[in-house]
């Protein structure tokens, strides 16, 4: 699964900034689930509740990521040859999504 | 959505332990992603894979309070009165899973 | 996985009519599905988009039978003393949904 | 939602039969639940299980057209010109998958 014939692709500079500044928010919504885990009075519901949320932010930040991805390299890969390989790639990181 | 009436169910102590240790370890996962977008030569379907990693320790996380939670509060709901209530709370947290 | 020592535990009368009621509707949705991929014009995304429905449809299924499961079965697993054989099971199904 | 400026783009015909294949299939194993819920002692795990059976099925069929959908209309989608429209309606189509 090694991906060196494509060392050239690149997450582009917006969609990465936008990814860091939703993932540094998940960190602090991670870091709000361990410190309810402190208290002994922490009700199981609540904290699903919590994962779920901290899920959907993620979801959200993997759409971004697909959305560049197949913006800027799926939709030219018929240009630069490399169509088997790349759709390939991402039908195994989409499964089970 | 205030869960008052069930003020006295809590997360059991060994559950909550271990949510917290995959919890601290999901925390640094997610850290790696953060250090990982920092390169300018980051490739999205790398980033993909990481976030498509950090959802399953999630489940992983969901899947231990559930099973708590079904044990403890959900199967002994009857003798309690409260099954209505316990059900409806869960059902709305496990939709869209 | 023999559900044997369960064999009084039923799907409620209500609850398996919806459900039946729910899946014949489902049954045509896939028919409906079929249809359109007898056209040599169907496109992609309007397959995928049915796909989606159905997918839709199955889980309102699932979350019909599981509250009812939930209500009737686990909730009462304490008193009849299948507690953990009535929770693995379900967590098995639950994985992944 | 027309997709009227993409109606030349067609599911491509070994995938379609591979879709019919499998949806007959499918319509079998709804057809077969149905049939389960006929019996008065269905028990409501067997009910989820097979639902979840069947979508997993579905989700075979999805990525089969997903695939397909892929390598011959969005590898494609620079050189004819659409990117944005091709990937925003897949992303519309791929949410909450």
């Amino acid at each position: 699964m090694a991906s060196s014939h494509r060392h050239k692709l690149r997450l582009d500079p917006r969609t990465r900034e936008e990814a860091r500044r939703r993932l540094l928010s998940i960190r602090g919504h991670v870091e709000g689930i361990l410190r309810m885990l402190e208290s002994e009075d922490v009700y199981c519901v609540d904290v699903l509740k919590q994962i779920k949320a901290v899920q959907g932010a993620l979801d959200k930040v993997g759409e971004l990521v697909l959305r560049s991805h197949l913006k800027i390299h799926v939709a030219t890969a018929h240009e630069r040859g490399d169509v088997e390989a790349i759709v390939d790639e991402l039908m195994e990181v989409l499964k089970y999504r």
